[in-house]
């Protein structure tokens, strides 16, 4: 843990494992492609979890568990989710010392079971909407993997919802997609552009696909929630009908969404700076953490109780904890918390003590200066709530900066080479003229705005008359 | 949902089963062996989960997450874990559509692959402990199965901790075996017996197994949790060393202990009764349902308005919930909150409303009688904590008349054959004692106590001179 971390711009990818090495976030595993999360790690998953899973409670959804195995056969039965996920497979032939019957695919998503399980408990209109969430682990073997962003094993959440009609499945494929945009922004402090998958972007069986799009520190763009509307095609594969309110059979429709562990990777992308991790007070396990400052051998007791008088005053909502170690000086422990991207820290002294006062260290600006000991509940709680507002106004500043309209197709090839961002071009609709694109300048259509500024113009690349501007960008 | 739920005394096996599907807790899968834990089973899960989780953390457990595939070679690191465990595994040889050169089994337990990160980790005493738990998914390939009792997949809690010293290391063991006794009584209401477990019958690869065996209303006993004292077995297999505060390398000590949806099954078989689920409040994920008694057409939204003011005033600790569903009648609504187990039903009508009352009914004792409006709160908390205390001193009373000490082997033939419960009998120490016991009765030792009486006594199986009692019985 002594070495430093690699400069943002010297390289941005080395950076970044040492931001993770450094907070000891995640490790490699001995497993290719699969990677532990570490204790610090787990707990901003933990964060992450509990107000997410809130808000889909608040939304009527419920947990429930489905098999981590599924038959191959069952992939088979909707064709792009079989040609979409088959080559990511990872296969068991043999259980219990014998070979299979049939192969059992390990759950690269739960679509196919949880339909075939749907088709038993949906019977009449009255047991619509069905809204079932489900955390679990899923496999996509990966070539090149990267931890947290892209990694053969992840963990996330994936939501498979039953609606009656059309209309209400649409309404709750947004209602998801606007629940991920407001955890990004309130929770995570990442400003994110919602829109539409194109066509060859979209999730493999879905009717269609919604989107958050982050923008990284290094101009690359990032993929942190998804939601699907999946129409009749589960439904028809797995011959789920349902009785409607005048006797007549329909098939059921569905819509999915899911977020993943790679949150944990846009984070860190997002706020990260040259010292190491920096968090968001409304995700960040720990909040405030306080280093006494003894001089000599006397009087140690004396601060830490001075200390603990203040930690247990502070408001409820957030985590705090005193590094009373002894083994490690303060500097040691500033670096340790600083990598571990902690939002305050609050350095007690022989001094302070006598004044009253203790000394807030900002890790989001490095700022430092002292404050008096009374009234320090508010202080500290309006602090760490203008940092998560100073996170995201950074972060939307960044994104603003990198977001270029662009209307000739050499300068789009150059920004994309030179400093990436997004690129708010117009495009015909075409998937060919799509696919040149992101073969010419390694830039892929991200998303279709929601709304489009209702203005026709000329496609980036071909020319042909086009009706919206969408966000292209190189991405992760 | 229409049917049924058979009688205990009738057949067992069948009530568990129709009580499972009459609260909708889970459902068989189309994969063998494995099953769906439905909505209203993971909830109670979330309850256990949490519970769980804050007494792991107050010990100063952090959670972590380890990888799901476990290559091959490294089960085969400690003998006795690879023998215990081999016959069991899921194997998967194909991914990302080619064969792999080393097979990956499915984990049915996180030793090896967590000893072979905590290599990486612990170089020095001051690494030391480490106190790891991880969520998630095992597998083990089961034969015959049983819905929560033993699925090919189940989701646990698997804790493992590395320690400088032999003492501290048991001193975790009992620690953590003390917090699923506690757990098990003070919220699952679920007396239990805590010991140790034979040579026969421990971890495959621990020194000593500690566990704790509750009685279900068949007599046959179940392990609820386990907690193992692993030595320096993992140490030594995957070379983890430290070195001590005189700088000398030495292997760590290791534990680790778990507690499964099995738990879920336990509950069932202690509290339920022949009108199906019936749920300790601590982990009732709703602890009182209201149900509105309309008479005509009037006056509907006043019983409500009443209702949710009541619902809104009483302690927060519980989950209340309003089941105003016009399509339902009543009594269909009675049926169905009886079989999911809520503790509490509150029926108002509107007599109840004119009088200033309500109608409370209790679940475990069938009791209904009305209750003055004012005063609600502190009634309906006392009364879930009254019931909480009941179903454990029911099913401690129902233990005890089903523990019987029992010194000829004639009688511990008759008893375990007539009625089975807990025999309390001599055992000389050989296994081979153990083993006769088990093929001519199918009884097996349970337990044998922590603190032993410490008198004398003859072998119930072969005469020799015994030195403790140890608990016998036919188990789930």
């Amino acid at each position: 843990m002594k070495r430093g971390i690699t400069k943002r711009d010297e390289d941005f990818s080395r950076w970044y494992t040492d931001v993770i090495a450094g907070a000891r976030l995640a490790d490699y595993s001995p497993v290719k492609g699969c990677m532990v999360i570490r204790p610090s790690g787990y707990a901003l998953w933990e964060k992450m979890q509990f107000n997410l899973d809130r808000m889909f409670k608040e939304t009527g959804h419920e947990n429930a568990y489905f098999p981590l195995l599924i038959p191959e056969s069952f992939l088979e039965k909707e064709a792009e989710h079989v040609e979409g996920f088959a080559p990511e497979c990872a296969v068991v032939t043999h259980g219990g010392g014998k070979e299979l019957e049939e192969p059992l695919i390990i759950r690269p998503t739960s679509e196919t079971i949880i339909w075939s399980m749907y088709k038993k408990w949906i019977m009449s209109y009255r047991d619509l909407p069905l809204l079932i969430n489900q955390w679990c682990n899923v496999l996509r073997w990966e070539m090149r993997t990267r931890l947290f962003l892209r990694t053969t094993e992840f963990l996330w959440q994936e939501g498979h919802t039953a609606h009656a009609t059309e209309a209400e499945a649409e309404e709750e494929t947004l209602r998801m997609l606007d629940i991920y945009r407001t955890f990004a922004q309130d929770y995570a402090a990442i400003p994110v552009i919602a829109g539409k998958k194109s066509e060859r972007e979209k999730f493999a069986g879905a009717v269609h696909t919604y989107t958050i799009e982050a923008l990284m520190q290094d101009g690359k763009a990032l993929q942190a929630g998804t939601s699907h509307n999946l129409g009749q095609n589960f439904a028809k594969a797995f011959d789920v009908t349902f009785q409607d309110q005048r006797g007549e059979q329909q098939f059921v429709y569905a819509t999915s969404w899911g977020m993943s562990t790679r949150m944990i990777g846009a984070l860190i992308m997002t706020h990260g700076d040259d010292q190491g991790l920096v968090l968001p007070p409304r995700l960040a396990p720990l909040a405030v953490v306080f280093i006494p400052i003894f001089k000599g051998k006397e009087g140690h007791g004396e601060i830490i109780d001075y200390i603990e008088q203040i930690a247990a005053s502070l408001d409820k909502d957030y985590n705090y904890r005193v590094d009373a170690r002894e083994e490690y000086t303060p500097g040691w422990k500033f670096n340790e918390w600083e990598r571990a991207g902690v939002p305050i820290r609050i350095e007690v002294g022989p001094r302070d003590l006598q004044r009253d006062e203790v000394v807030v260290v900002r890790r989001d600006t490095g700022e430092k200066f002292s404050l008096p000991k009374n009234g320090l509940k508010e202080k500290v709680s309006g602090l760490l709530e203008e940092i998560q507002n100073s996170l995201y106004e950074r972060a939307l500043r960044f994104r603003e900066e990198h977001t270029v309209r662009v209307d000739d197709y050499q300068t789009f090839k150059e920004i994309v080479a030179e400093r990436g961002g997004f690129l708010f071009a117009y495009w015909c609709g075409d998937p060919e003229c799509e696919d040149q694109v992101k073969q010419e300048t390694m830039a892929s259509i991200r998303c279709i705005p929601l709304r489009a500024e209702g203005e026709d113009g000329a496609c980036v690349r071909c020319g042909k008359s086009s009706r919206d501007r969408v966000y292209f960008a190189k991405a992760y």
